[in-house]
């Protein structure tokens, strides 16, 4: 009986849901599932195409990036999913992607301005997108380093990793989380299609408003509120 | 036997066909079916997936917007729909969505000029965008004001609901309704196609003129008017 | 046995191109195919659904626009196609379509410049638009005179149809046409993929120069001159 | 026994990828695959569609760009696919397409510049675009030239092609190559990729920034360097 089948499950049933949604090119992308109890995280090994994954495929890494079982190698972004899932202690899964729009955010170093409903159904700021790294921090542990310039980019502005579940790294490419992978890989679909509805509402109208705060606490109250009464 | 089953039916085959025409992501939309005789629609259920619909599912709501039969609660859109219903005694079906596009135009907060004869085709006016409600109205009964919102943007331009089936709520996303729920779906697609067009036109020449007005009338009254003779 | 079956069995087949090839939404396009010999043309029917299309379904029509068999009604474009059979005389089957991009070019009233290769393997001109015809014109027989705004877009050009094969109606959408119905898909394809690479090309490099004639010359001549050896 | 029967294979499938990536519009784009023991490659013949394909169909051409056995005409592009596998000794295979984002690019005639990870990964330097030709070059063996053309665009910016498996021929179209045929295709998705999201940052931002040269040479070298470590 093996105590990580079930992470190892739900890591092999996320990454695969990345091409489904078009969020991926190859394997430009990975996903990890949890287990608090055990400390421990299922990860996508590297370089494995997703026709050729399987859950005896995924790796486990505890929460200081170090594989606890697995003959491959797990994704080169290993380190940065252990230092969020280290610090956040109410996520249960991570999900790294290049999809298209939201990587085209991050490449222009903007966070991702608020300017509809979609958006404040999701969360009530501006996507934040962490500024690149100094040359020292990309020159030494790199992987490592992105994990703090993550939490940096929320906590400077004040967020929550509990209400704001994606960012942009700059000049890379988004990373989002949630409770269970499930709600990870919804929110990286989400980020994709709110990146690229704000690109072009700024195509249509370049000096469009963000969306006023009283509609922004409308949306996301009704959806994340104590009285929340959102799905449509 | 039961008397709601037709329209549980219809509601369910027109919410089905809003993930195959590629409108929504996942549960970011909704259509209802209205059956006039009985004063009631069928509209989807809040946060339900496309994939778990059934017609057994479909909540049932008087034009009050109060629930008469279903376990399940029905779409936050509720309120919007049976506004609408109430007040436009010859509309069958309504659909919301988020299309990337039409909700695109709808951030910007600007109406769709009429720029070709795909738009005439089906209406002779600027798609209007109703401007975001004030603070008071958002933070009161917001779905409800949303349905008045909706009516006011054809009022004050003096169109009829009959002509222009489809509009756009300022921040937030379109809204279409028809004689039946199939019609309302399709003018769901052709909203964000001539959404996607307009975008298209104006980044190929940002000066561009409107339709003129024979060539607006000539198209609508080939497929509306009196001895209309389209169909392509 | 009948006469007309091969046209309609081809007109069918072409038809069914179209949603394949991502080129039309709902009944948005029709083609046509010619019987020289019996000097009638097949169509589709007016506004039936592309997957309730039969055969049988096409409607036979002279190239002065009179039908001469079938119970439906013919496209309400079929005038134009009527007027451009009689006076094209090489030509065996037309195209039109409200695909996006060339569609979008149509209603900014622009000709498609001559940017690459893609579009030089094709034709050696910008692909014209046709200007809007006066109200008189849109008043009068519409369909009619929309087929001598097509011709005299490249009579005034001094272009061959037999080069040309595509052409914009401004405000309106693009028509092909070509030897057989099956050339005139393909070419309604192309200026579709021609008309969104000149749009990206445009926002990549607004101030682009177009292809230079050795060029043009080149890559036309590859394919089409006497000493062809084009296909990749 | 076949003695070609491995590469025509291979030409075969790695050709068939093309339409399933999306990277080709009929049949606007064609690999080769090189046996260098033999001195010869198996490439597309020319106008055939994809799904008219086998791996019987492909043509045997050395490197001088004769055709060694086969009854079709082989890719009109045959000649550059010759003088790049003549001069660059250890690539196995070619790839050119009409693959849209790409091809905008090269009309446009400027190198992608490098604006993100996702470029970073794959080479360092912005992707080169060769300048177009003058006449002469192009009214004499223009696929030869085409070729030289290619290789100039490298050696003048002092690039490798083992590093740089893509360029750009301006005012045509991409190609790209590898040590496979197989990483040729691979290499024809990136640059289209890549070239879509450097399109869409400069969008979002006009006056963004190439990416830092330290972490170019991190997301570089830490997929092809000597401790690479890469894979997601």
């Amino acid at each position: 009986m093996d105590k990580y089948q079930d992470i190892k499950e739900a890591a092999y049933q996320a990454n695969m849901q990345l091409p489904k949604l078009g969020l991926v090119l190859f394997t430009f992308g990975n996903v990890s599932a949890a287990n608090r109890n055990l400390g421990v995280f299922a990860i996508k090994p590297s370089g494995v195409p997703y026709e050729d994954l399987s859950p005896e495929k995924m790796v486990i890494v505890d929460f200081d990036g170090v594989t606890v079982e697995g003959s491959l190698r797990p994704s080169s972004d290993t380190k940065t999913h252990a230092v969020l899932y280290k610090h956040w202690e109410n996520i249960g899964g991570i999900v790294h992607t290049h999809s298209t729009y939201a990587t085209a955010w991050a490449q222009a170093q903007r966070d991702i301005p608020i300017y509809g409903t979609t958006h404040a159904d999701h969360n009530t700021f501006d996507i934040p997108c962490a500024p690149p790294m100094n040359d020292e921090m990309i020159q030494g542990d790199y992987e490592y380093q992105t994990g703090f310039q993550i939490m940096n980019a929320l906590e400077s502005k004040g967020m929550s990793y509990e209400e704001m579940e994606m960012v942009l790294v700059g000049n890379h490419a988004p990373f989002t989380w949630g409770k269970t992978p499930e709600k990870a890989v919804y929110n990286s679909a989400v980020v994709e299609e709110v990146a690229r509805m704000a690109y072009l509402t700024e195509q249509i109208r370049p000096s469009v408003p963000r969306l006023q705060d009283s509609l922004i606490r409308k949306h996301y109250d009704r959806k994340h509120g104590a009285g929340s009464y959102y799905g449509q």
